[in-house]
């Protein structure tokens, strides 16, 4: 079973179907709207010890983390944060590790306006789940459904870095210093999803890799891309470290925005322009000279 | 570190401190208020295999059981449910034991009209987190801290039977169906929980035991109480399979509401006045004589 079939498992056995849900079981984060006006904008965001980071994270980097992916899923809706709730599942209560977690939480929580309203404490394996509540305008979030042929692929900043940082911290090489910031510290752009509301015609954030959440965007919107290898931003500390093109592609942990805009759209400062959106067909990747580049490994699935 | 303390620091480190915010850590759920005349009331339990559920357990019990205590905490606010988000962590996807779970949840879902939005799949050890999100008018909430002197102490239910059952099943132990239902599949009190609203002074649903769900409500209301040992509603199961004082005080997995009525109110049918509200002190247990009773075992902390 694959991560694609669980979902729609779930999905037939979703429970009531209500009328006052906008966006269901699939996209970056749910819609609902408890009243008229305002849309509410729910996703939720698990970090696992030895899955998602490695055992000897330090604690702050962990709670600052798990704030910033679920950041980056609500950013990808246009959403602006409000709640969060933590379900933090430990083996035993550590107070330095709890204090040092409740710092780095802390940080992301106090610069975007969040308040931790609640949660709930388990012994167990390390198990970070955040939930973040934000809100939206009726009808403004971006949903990964409308793309269509003739749009730009944008990306909101470099792809790679995480992976990189993660590939040399497991072979014992030293981390540069902007890498390692950008696998433990990734900055949700929170910012820009806001600013896209009403411009951006689809979006989804890069939390498994560039071409698989390309993919699950085109698949979403029912059409095909071309992504221009060329033109992958890369940061200079990837470049003078040896990041490849497949970290690129399919390291994941990027925890950029990936979105689209009609071909006459003003592109936001800071974001690249990758590759456009063709009519219903594959994710494709060329070269500067339009030739088809392979991909081996289409980024991290949990499952399969 | 205790539960408690966990608590403390992470309100410490709840990030903003935000208007729409009613009533944050500390509550069986959270309450915020997107729009005006509508609050959203927001909760997370965690079940993990082998610390709440035995690792045999059949997924369809998990799956109807993680939706319960969500809904149960729900109840304890007077909320009426309406969206779920599922955070599933599994070593690896079972095509039979997703089904299961999946029947298990939806089974509740659609009686109590929760649809299920989103989520999020993580491998690692068997950790299912569900999120719940309800509505109650503006200021509607009870919360655990209105509980005055003189009010009566109320339970919805009978107490101990899931306790009794999991003592059996750990003994090797037939377990009698309709134990082993409370242990399972326990009915939330969603129901009784709307009708409470504006009636009740504070409640709270009994997850973790009577007296220290009990000791919770009072010290939140900064209040006493006194239990009444005789007046404890047991099951005829209970009785007949040997269920102790100690398992109905102390035994947790009830699932039972516990409120407080003003002394003139009328109680609702199936509920039972277990007790009084007093002054602040003790949350004090006696017999038919009015003799203290001794509680060795002070019911489930997670921590500490």
């Amino acid at each position: 079973m694959i991560e694609l079939e669980i979902i729609e498992l779930l999905k037939e056995h979703a429970g009531a179907r209500r009328d006052d849900v906008r966006v269901g079981i699939g996209d970056d984060a749910a819609v609902v709207r408890p009243v008229p006006g305002e849309d509410l904008v729910l996703c939720t965001d698990t970090l696992v010890a030895g899955v998602h980071f490695p055992l000897a994270t330090d604690a702050e980097a962990i709670g600052f983390k798990a704030l910033a992916v679920n950041l980056s899923d609500l950013a990808a809706m246009g959403a602006k944060p409000c709640w969060a709730l933590l379900a933090l599942t430990m083996p035993a209560a550590d107070d330095a590790w709890l204090s040092g977690f409740a710092r780095g939480f802390h940080a992301l929580a106090e610069e975007f306006d969040v308040q931790l309203v609640g949660g709930d404490l388990c012994r167990g394996p390390l198990t970070i789940s955040v939930q973040l509540f934000g809100s939206v305008p009726a009808d403004a979030a971006i949903t990964r459904r409308g793309a269509r042929p003739g749009d730009r692929v944008c990306v909101s900043g470099p792809l790679g870095d995480a992976a990189l940082a993660l590939q040399l911290a497991e072979n014992g090489a030293r981390v540069p210093p902007p890498l390692r910031e950008r696998l433990d510290r990734p900055r949700p752009q929170v910012a820009l999803g806001q600013a896209l509301r009403g411009r951006a015609t689809a979006a989804i954030d890069i939390s498994d890799g560039l071409l698989i959440d390309v993919g699950r965007l085109a698949a979403a919107s029912g059409v095909g891309a071309t992504l221009w290898l060329e033109s992958l931003p890369a940061s200079e500390s990837f470049r003078e470290n040896g990041g490849t093109a497949a970290q690129q592609l399919a390291g994941g942990d990027d925890y950029e925005l990936l979105f689209t805009l009609p071909a006459d759209a003003v592109v936001d400062d800071g974001c690249v322009i990758i590759g456009g959106i063709d009519v219903p067909g594959p994710v494709r990747v060329v070269d500067a000279d339009g030739g088809a580049v392979s991909v081996a490994d289409g980024g991290y699935e949990h499952f399969g």
